[in-house]
């Protein structure tokens, strides 16, 4: 046995007990003839004493430590003379009297704290380090703790766990598939799943009720800071149920890891929004509900000033934003360059200042007198003190930049504290949306989500204006999850592929499992699925989901450390009977 | 809300309630002026009853359904007439009075029953249809189980879940990899892991100190039917730890699976035996020890008796089937037609009867006098009513068919119940396997097995001598899992490579990250992986893995239902930068 204690949990209580401890050398300090090694493991940090006077030739061996080595103490716990507050054990420390070095390390590339030293790219490539500070432990001990929690909650509900396969078929819809070439039968691949959608719809075909699965999910896109290649989904589906019933359940589900995780405790319902309130007042179909600031449309009360910016433009809309007047010219400055960078895109911003003496100053007094501006303010519900801003061109386009604006604003005045949670449901989602260069309609989550009953008919006569059984939720901007009822009637599900440009070949082909098992007794199911990912960085207030994953890609799909991707064995290429050719 | 309860949970204390209920039809009965029908979900099947007189429409109606039809009903809760007590919800029946069909189901292709009436080809196309039959059910419901509590008994441990990666390196050592071209990365590949070892390690370099995934694992190798190219893997590691420490830990778990899944309490400690001594006893790394029937070795014996066969032989095997003098010359003819199929490979076998009146009949009497016959019997410890049964050749050869013919014999002769469950750990495994044909050593576990301290001076004269700190555990001659104490030291680590034959250059390309890795501050680590679908097939005392498998390959390693693998599309193709050239 190497140990009869972790580095977390020795106490007061625990004086004169003989111990053995393992651990990393955190950092040594030399007292005149006292040697202190801070002793560290996953649990927490003990302090080891070293004493010239009692034992030199072991205080000798102790000086020639260093950071990271890993040893083996044995020891007797004391009383500290001077205590450390700030950590669990800082009441005691070991009287050391037999040490093993374990094993020695050369000194890291980077510093192992809180704050490291090293670039992102260095860290990466000594992941094995950069996961030993205690910010990424923290982040993968909380993973491994809301894993837990929700399997609790979703057991104690009923659910079963399945898992579903991983070499599956590829499907030429929706986001491009990781595939993988089959040895056994020549020719033909496998490909890795986007989601176990599929899957688990068969599985209530076959009755299984409640399934649930944590597990890995792979699109070959290119990637950003919250995309990874594969990422993980908490994947849930539900028999005999509607559009509530399945809100209930995972509504249900974030509550109790709020309540579990920090002590959060929601008692309403989350409020729910349709998809087109939500982008008429946000212009996002995941709004950030921490704070106000919505959209006003106000094109008619820019009509006859000859403005001819507004005049050329579909729709003009106004944010106000509270108290904002002093900002600066510089400020405003700054905003207009932002708005006008190509990830925003606008053309310009306009803004309107309410003085605290009732006027308005505007970049455009030369177009709209006061009388109008205060029409402007009006509307927006602005008070003396406000800032308007503006934004005008096409609809879609303006809601979207807008958004950005709003999102901004919202962080730049601190709307919002760190720690509110503001989740909403975003329904009635457009169950397809077009394509503006092809014409063609895609669905808007996948082929497989139920348009509403009262929508059916419009599925020939009008596709764009059918809505969806869909549902989004949204904590704080960010879209933690979303789902469906799906269509379990092969003649609506036929339809649907038809409506997205399926021909019945097309559709047999891919998916005439599906419809086959439409065939023998589908019961109604709908589910959803949560990014676990997300889920774990939002709920530690982070925007980075690579810091909540054990071994991350980095943007070119790279993992730098192990060096993956690489080229292939001839032997293997031959084995597969593939070719590489090269990107044509 | 589509109903109440579900079809498992109405009770005689519900009566007069009234309820909605779904499900799936299991099938009807007609009597006179009243149907029933038993509804079905995964928690039960709970009788409706119609009645012609109370509501004649609805009556009608309920005797156009069929078999699987999905149906979602209202009613009252009734006392039965006639009780069932096979079920949970025999005491009831349901007063229907209002009746809808949610979805018709064409008439399955094979019955959905515990024993179907169709073949495996076609119930793996159908799957969806297979997976309602009650056992696949129950093996479901069973592995989601086992897996909550697998992670409960490994969280109260400490051990944290950590996801680590399926887009990874291939390394053409061991099994063969299945690989997926990167996109990104033009003309190189990813690999899916034959298991998360190096992951697993280096988090144990991190400093996670206990970490564990229940993970699905992929070998690219040809199929049998406990084999699948995608399985399940509860995978595991510590720090700090020696063999003793992960035995204790691991024993702990599957203990806690027996009690709480099968109420087996296993109050010893499960034996252990050495490798040698396994393959000396039974001939099996996996010994079977719920019957006892073990080698002995004869060849001293047989000499001087100018029994050719046996003087060539390099040796001599017999077991000692008790009692089975009895058996007749068509079994003994069976067996030994049984012992030279292909699989087994023996060349003839031997029989001696121990006659109830002292004498010995044997198949080899023109060779053997009584007194030689009765010198194997002794050494055998055979009694009178006994059979002897002899078995020679090479020394591994004959041990393993020798083992075969002794699993043969302990299922024909009844010598276990089902139920047993007798566990054993094989520790003391040789580090390495020599490869009959090339001459090159093979790592019997993986390259990352450290050597027994006090063999690895032999790891340069005698490398076939070194044992390993690696220990499986079997039970019922299944292994289940198997793991070892790592190598946490840099120059160990290659040395053992460089016996395996890796030039320092390979060694560093594969590995360079784990080597790299122990040279700053490596824990001593060690784990263990258990089989999750043969462990779930064991505790239901089932031999086939696919039964526990939702939706598993065939032998050609192709999914029928979705028919998977499939050809690309060439757009797929191009922009992955890969040619089909078939196999060479």
């Amino acid at each position: 046995m190497y140990r009869t204690h972790n580095n977390g949990e020795l106490r007061i209580s625990d004086i004169d007990k003989h111990v053995k401890l393992c651990g990393w050398v955190q950092k040594s300090r030399h007292l005149g003839g006292m040697t202190f090694i801070d002793l560290r493991d996953r649990f927490g940090i003990t302090q080891l004493a070293f004493n010239e006077n009692i034992n030199s030739q072991l205080w000798e061996e102790a000086r020639k430590i260093n950071r990271e080595w890993v040893i083996e103490i044995e020891g007797t716990v004391k009383e500290r003379s001077s205590k450390n507050s700030k950590i669990n054990t800082g009441d005691i420390e070991i009287e050391v009297n037999k040490l093993n070095v374990l094993n020695k390390s050369k000194t890291p590339p980077f510093t192992i704290e809180d704050e490291s030293d090293g670039g992102e790219e260095l860290r990466m490539k000594y992941r094995f380090l950069d996961l030993r500070r205690d910010p990424l432990q923290k982040n993968l001990v909380l993973r491994s703790r809301l894993g837990m929690e929700i399997r609790n909650y979703l057991q104690k509900n009923k659910f079963l766990e399945i898992e579903t396969p991983y070499l599956i078929k590829s499907t030429p819809e929706g986001a491009r598939d990781f595939v993988v070439p089959s040895r056994m039968n020549p020719s033909e691949f496998y490909a890795l799943p986007q989601s176990p959608q599929t899957f688990k719809q068969l599985l209530m075909v076959s009755g299984y009720d409640r399934y649930f699965q944590i597990v890995k999910c792979f699109r070959d896109e290119d990637l950003r800071s919250d995309r990874q290649p594969e990422f993980t989904q908490i994947d849930c589906e539900m028999a005999f149920v509607n559009q509530q019933d399945v809100i209930n359940t995972f509504e249900g589900l974030i509550k109790y890891l709020f309540e579990k995780e920090k002590n959060i405790y929601f008692k309403e319902d989350f409020p729910k929004i349709t998809y087109e309130e939500a982008i008429k007042r946000f212009g996002s179909d995941k709004p950030d509900m921490r704070f106000g600031m919505e959209f006003h449309y106000i094109k008619d009360l820019t009509l006859g000033y000859d403005f001819k910016v507004f005049d050329e433009a579909k729709t003009v809309i106004a944010i106000c934003a509270k108290g904002a007047s002093t900002f600066s010219r510089k400020k405003i400055d700054e905003l207009t360059n932002w708005v006008k960078i190509p990830q925003i895109g606008a053309k310009g911003l306009i803004y309107v200042k309410c003085n605290e003496d009732g006027t308005f100053k505007s970049s455009v007094d030369k177009f709209f007198d006061q009388k109008c501006l205060s029409k402007w303010a009006n509307n927006c519900q602005a008070e003396k003190g406000d800032l308007l801003l503006v934004l005008s061109g096409n609809k879609s386009s303006t809601q979207k930049q807008m958004n950005e604006l709003r999102l901004r604003l919202g962080k730049d005045l601190g709307l919002y504290k760190e720690g509110d949670y503001q989740p909403v449901w975003v329904i009635d989602f457009p169950l397809f949306e077009k394509d503006e260069e092809s014409g063609k309609f895609h669905a808007m989550h996948h082929p497989f989500t139920s348009p509403k009953k009262e929508d059916v008919t419009l599925l020939s006569s009008a596709p764009e204006k059918v809505r969806a059984n869909a549902y989004d939720l949204a904590i704080n901007g960010v879209e933690l999850g979303g789902g469906s009822i799906r269509i379990h009637d092969r003649n609506l599900q036929e339809k649907v592929f038809t409506c997205l440009g399926f021909s019945e070949n097309e559709a047999s082909s891919q998916f005439g499992f599906l419809l086959n098992a439409f065939d023998y007794g589908a019961p109604p199911h709908g589910g959803i699925a949560f990014g676990f990912d997300r889920l774990c960085a939002l709920m530690s207030n982070q925007d980075n989901i690579r810091d909540f994953i054990a071994f991350p890609k980095n943007n070119a799909g790279r993992d730098t450390m192990i060096d993956a991707p690489s080229e292939l064995d001839e032997e293997q290429k031959k084995e597969l009977g593939i070719n590489v050719v090269g990107k044509i």
